[in-house]
């Protein structure tokens, strides 16, 4: 087996499957390295597993608000059980088999850069494998948790994102630190499988608080309607946890100490750029791998390093290193072929319009594009018009009770929107309208045109045009 | 008061409604006449009270595929309940508030023509009321269930929309004839609320059959698997009910008769004209009265007569004939003010593009813009793409054994969609961003870029634009 390359994808995540796959198809050959599991964190660790986690408890919420239907108890062993069918018993076997059949060749061990289109890699038994890159190497090797430098924080083990997705039970008493997605999305999952106890520590004012405002504030009120004991404005400032595996004390800036039986750190993430031997080729060791829209490395000579994913810091969302990881693909294959570079599909162009994300809690928090914030800090010249989601009979429908909002975020100069943001049960599907209409571009004038259908969710279409003055 | 107005509308459903509020808002008098209900057969015996119905059908559906959640047997009595109270009990004071807030007139009674710009309401009580229009006459009359001439049928006082939508109890055996939007809804929710045998007799060779045939088929699979006898190319011959509100024979043209509680005739509904006065004017009694883009009558002098929604026939759904009723109002004030009447809100060009229509069936049956056929037939120079949704992992997610199709038809002159359909649970609000893309003309290099976040059934997107090549 050669050990040259066209291509070389370190990590086996999303977004290195996604440049093999389009690297190959371009004609070259390719080899992933990963160190863990092919299929990366998302597959085992994060986006799939808390969805599976999750899928129960909005359902059981959503029947909740329907006269006429209940749920019995959720038979949380069933859900485990799901879940890890849904990670396929944490076993890569099949994510191997897609890469091979692209085909692309799979080396399992750590790799890392060592000097120009050279990567060394650490194998699982020892020893170490040399491959070279004819073409380009590829850094796909995602983010990894951050866990802040609380005093007894780290000697108390706690759980991060992956501890979490993959719980083999449910904590009586869960402590999450940290108010983001991953905070809310486990919160919530582990309080609807059973934790007697669930209570959130936020340093900051309110959730989710790079989206709209009123997105948190919706979701904080349903939490505490819940039993979430959500705190804002609470840092933590010790922890200790004296018998390994046993009650964890967290001590806080206000209010008396939280005792759990976990706790969870939900404090963000750093691209996972450790050991990667960024120094052999002349970049900082400790810093997201800095690239243009075509997924290339800035300041390397001869433009062979690219960044797709995490590690980019561009955007810390699988699906968008998944569409990083298509544009780099194709724009490797050109560059190989001495061909065009530089079609719309070879850049990451949606990168900075504000990617979309979906929170699968109940209420679903979905958002696409700017903030209004975001939006006039950038200079636009914005109106935003709100609409009450209760107000929609389509919301109406789906429940008794029904909460949401909706927001766009129109850019006044050229009338079309920068943003919109849905908070509300039903609206994680609704959420590619308007990510289509904010990277489509489409004129308002002619979204008035676009009629949603009666009696959807998607209404809310209607009334926020209306409400803009359409 | 005074018995003339700028404008009279006639019909207080969502699509008359809709015309008074903008040419209220564009500085107009208006009136409406409504002889049964303010707020129309969408509010009380269509859309509303069917969704009501259908929901804890859909989302016990939903339950039943995701392990480690149950329900109970559903009550049937408290979804009633849910129905009554979403159809205000059948009482319109809360629609006739509104229509008096917008400000517009509302007189109760059956509105007919009589001659130009002349209303002849006969009132509830006797007597007649004579309103005159300075500027126009809107007729949003609506439709009426069409009863196919099977002997006997009538005789048998069949169920249409209207009696099954406002059941009080559900029959222990249903003959449904139709196998359309109304038949498929209408069986799944009778069946669903504890109808012991439900039977379709569908003439046509499949469900469904305007939309793509994967959908009538996974439908039709759908409801085999749940108990509702199917059988198509199954025409009515001859209806037998001795006794008023007895049991029900039909005499089939294949295989033995049915023997039901109730039959349910949904076969279509043809435009409320009758004893609409068409005559009066000018206007054939027997047709939908045609309109040109800014719904107003065609070949009536001076171009008074307006007419939206079903009665209209352009697409006999309540969204498109409030949107009709949008640009109605607004081109009527703008002509009454000798305004410019051109602007694209004043037309209704997405008429002709193939309306947006979700089927709250389980699964959900979404389509927008033309059939692969329909497209092919018009001419354009077609290629289709389709995605298994059941290889999504969002779809995954949202329960085990989900079955579901998309399909996107291209038009490869232009590299825009003329029509998407999506057949599968989670897709309702999914088919706003579709009716975005296709009214939006959004170019398929542009889609590409609105990416679908992840582990959303959206993602379907994805897969279809690379099915495509991208």
């Amino acid at each position: 087996m050669s050990d040259e390359y066209d291509v070389i994808v370190i990590g086996a995540g999303p977004a290195g499957e996604n440049v093999a796959d389009r690297a190959v198809r371009g004609g070259l050959s390719a080899v992933i390295v990963e160190e863990r599991l092919a299929g990366g964190e998302c597959s085992y660790w994060a986006c799939i597993p808390s969805k599976a986690l999750l899928r129960p408890v909005e359902l059981a919420a959503e029947v909740s608000r329907v006269p006429g239907l209940e749920t019995t108890p959720i038979d949380t062993r069933a859900v485990l059980a799901r879940r890890d069918e849904a990670v396929s018993g944490y076993d890569d076997a099949g994510q191997v088999r897609w890469v091979e059949s692209v085909p692309a060749a799979f080396v399992r061990g750590r790799g890392r850069l060592d000097g120009p289109r050279r990567v060394v890699v650490d194998l699982p038994g020892g020893g170490e494998r040399v491959l070279t890159a004819r073409h380009a190497v590829v850094l796909a090797t995602g983010s990894v948790a951050s866990v802040p430098p609380v005093p007894g924080l780290r000697e108390a083990k706690p759980w991060t994102s992956h501890e979490v997705t993959a719980a083999a039970s449910v904590p009586g008493r869960l402590a999450v630190i940290g108010g983001g997605v991953v905070g809310c999305e486990m919160a919530q999952a582990m309080h609807g499988l059973g934790a007697r106890r669930t209570t959130m520590l936020v340093r900051g004012g309110g959730l989710l608080d790079r989206m709209e405002p009123f997105a948190g504030e919706l979701l904080a009120e349903s939490f505490k309607e819940s039993g979430i004991d959500v705190r804002l404005r609470t840092g933590v400032e010790r922890v200790e946890r004296p018998e390994p595996g046993g009650e964890v004390t967290l001590h806080l800036s206000q209010g008396p100490p939280v005792v759990a039986d976990e706790v969870l750190v939900a404090t963000g993430r750093k691209p996972a750029v450790r050991g990667l031997g960024l120094e052999t080729v002349g970049l900082p060791q400790d810093r997201p791998v800095e690239v243009d829209d075509s997924l290339r490395a800035t300041g390397v000579a001869d433009g062979w390093l690219y960044a797709v994913g995490d590690v980019n810091g561009r955007n810390l969302l699988t699906h968008m290193g998944k569409y990083q990881g298509r544009a780099c693909g194709d724009v490797i294959a050109a560059r190989a072929a001495g061909a065009r570079d530089d079609l719309p599909a070879m850049r990451a162009s949606a990168d900075g319009a504000g990617p979309p994300q979906v929170v699968f809690t109940d209420p679903q928090i979905c958002s696409v594009g700017r903030t209004e914030a975001a939006a006039r800090e950038a200079g636009f010249r914005v109106r935003a018009v709100e609409y009450d989601l209760a107000s929609v009979s389509g919301a109406y429908l789906l429940g008794d009770g029904y909460r949401g909002r909706a927001k766009a975020v129109v850019d006044e100069d050229r009338g079309v929107l920068l943003g919109v943001t849905f908070a509300g049960p039903g609206t994680a599907e609704l959420l590619h309208s308007a990510t289509v209409a904010v990277i489509g571009e489409v004129p308002l004038e002619r979204l008035w045109h676009a009629v949603p259908s009666f009696p959807t969710v998607s209404e809310v279409w209607l009334r926020l045009l209306e409400t803009y003055g359409l």
